[in-house]
């Protein structure tokens, strides 16, 4: 294992197991010696581990079956429907890991935003928050109001054995995104303008945000899970400069909210490949890549000291195995260029992906040398 | 004048002019003394020249009034509304360009395709294209269909007097996107995966929509256009690798199609930061750059030998007037660093932009020493 800083913080020193419970997973040793947290750890285990983000969704005939009849965001909140959902695509693939199933705004809907999924266009928030008085009028979040998630949380990793339960949650941005543009947007202009004509109302808002996600991510991994993935899935449309001045403290506040935890932290965003530096120094363990920058070129970028995840194109889930498994040898070989590698795709898992697919490219990754 | 072959390239050879008919503007003078053609040729005019990414369009109340009742593209198939479209900016804003009021599907549907824009959506393909057969039956595009372009854009050109006009045109890619998915797409995964699964076809479909889009442009060259705009407004899906093999031969040859007129070509792209070079090299005499990358550094990436375009935040037109003059002061500064800069946004005006704003913007701009 390197022992540069990025890779040493991500080890779990036995001080940092002991801040989990004794029956948590990483503390009992259950999944402390799976490939994943390995790879996070940056060390190479003998077979490459691989999972898929919403690997657990509408890719899955038994997923839609179950979730026939029950809203996005009930279907969260019950903690029964998402320990199943969250253990099907282990079950049917044979990931590496698994991904507590959620929604990016389940934790706004927890502390009480009025915020619903809408088929075919996303989240929806009722009253969007754009002003200082929006921002002060935010609710706490109740810590009671996070039982179905913990609950969930704990049934899933019970049920897992040795198999690591990841965390989730939206960062600051993203989230807030939702908050102020009041619903999904391709280039999120109010949120953006936002931090410029109102700084102080901006970092107020992602301050909230970033309370509510880090409790969420608290409670995930105090009752189970054993790595987490911050997703600020639409950082690709700020700069640089935007991100480093208006997002990055945020999104470090939240991770080193978590860090006494010891479990390693993932951070994910699509196409930001002009970013990987400072989503890193934000305090990640580990860097989430899209499919636009091949895994060597992002190794080079972050030093070689940060184990990497990604980076399969998901493009190529439609392209045919041929193409595919060519596509996944060569990641693979790219990813190998990093101090650890844990295969993913760029992206989520599209809704109308084959899952036998999936589950071929798992035996594919699992099959590599 | 940098005398770098990029810059020499776009400059205006007697040949090249020989090239237009003798009443072009930039045969007859009217716009070769223009700051635009000055600035994309790599000098530095007195006044720096600004216009606006869809500077025509729903943000002025002209343009709803004259466009109530038609639809999109019966108006950009209109040449008097076309036209009027095409000027009311230039009244209104003073900006140093017109660019001709289009849509990046008209080409399409000159060529006989089944497109229409859907309110709220965007354009909507009747039978996408998807198999080799899809691509066989695509029919020629009749030059004699041009008629209303070349019409529309000798009206602009002969009205805007010493103001040039633009070309406007989609790329191969991006318009061969909304082909193979039917419509507007966040991931083009179903174009992407047709690269890889079946190359020889999408080569086939791309050359295709190459040799209408170098129709389109060529004939608003010939009609009146000083200078012309390449749009690949999704290429930012791209991984660079997938773009040098798949797209640039595509737009290449477009570019290569009008170089002999000698007019500037402007090349652009939204989150093209890690493309920049490749777009370049594709025979952009100009890049167009989004707001993500500052000019500074897009300049030094490109070697400092081409002329830029940009790159206002259009996020910043909604952050009150002391945000924008400091944040397109910032960019005017970062600006001159490269060997030409036009000022415009980084990607096109949102529908709900205060005009008054960039009428002010044009002043702050023209203002700036």
């Amino acid at each position: 294992m390197p022992t540069t800083s990025a890779v040493s913080e991500a080890s779990t020193s036995a001080s940092a197991v002991d801040a989990l419970p004794s029956s948590h997973p990483l503390r009992d040793g259950r999944t402390s010696g799976s490939a994943l947290l390995a790879a996070y750890r940056g060390s190479r285990p003998e077979v490459r581990p691989v999972w898929f983000m919403r690997q657990a969704g509408r890719s899955l005939p038994e997923y839609r079956r179950v979730r026939a009849g029950t809203g996005m965001l009930e279907a969260c909140l019950t903690p029964d429907l998402a320990t199943e959902i969250t253990l099907q695509p282990v079950r049917r693939h044979g990931v590496d890991a698994a991904i507590l199933f959620s929604d990016i705004v389940v934790p706004l809907r927890l502390a009480g935003i009025g915020v619903q999924i809408v088929a075919g266009t996303g989240p929806v928030v009722d009253r969007p928050v754009r002003s200082a008085a929006d921002v002060a009028a935010l609710p706490p979040l109740d810590p009671a109001a996070l039982a179905p998630i913990t609950r969930a949380a704990a049934d899933t990793a019970a049920a897992l054995g040795s198999t690591p339960l990841i965390g989730f949650a939206g960062a600051p941005f993203t989230l807030a995104s939702y908050l102020v543009e009041g619903g999904p947007s391709r280039e999120h202009l109010r949120t953006r303008a936002l931090m410029h004509s109102d700084p102080q109302t901006w970092h107020a808002l992602a301050s909230w945000v970033a309370d509510v996600t880090s409790a969420f991510l608290r409670a995930q991994v105090l009752a189970g899970a054993s790595a987490l993935q911050l997703f600020d899935s639409w950082a690709g449309a700020l700069s640089l400069a935007d991100y480093t001045t208006f997002v990055a403290p945020h999104s470090a506040w939240v991770l080193a909210r978590v860090a006494d935890l010891g479990v390693p932290r993932v951070h994910f965003g699509v196409g930001t490949g002009e970013l990987l530096a400072s989503m890193r120094d934000a305090g990640a363990d580990v860097m989430g890549i899209d499919h636009r920058v091949g895994l060597d070129v992002a190794n080079a970028r972050l030093g070689g000291t940060t184990p990497l995840q990604g980076n399969i194109d998901a493009a190529l889930l439609f392209a045919g195995t041929k193409a595919l498994h060519a596509h996944a040898a060569d990641v693979i070989r790219r990813g190998s260029t990093a101090p650890g590698h844990v295969v993913n795709l760029g992206h989520g898992v599209p809704p109308d992906t084959d899952p036998d697919v999936l589950t071929e490219l798992v035996e594919f990754v699992h099959g590599c040398p």
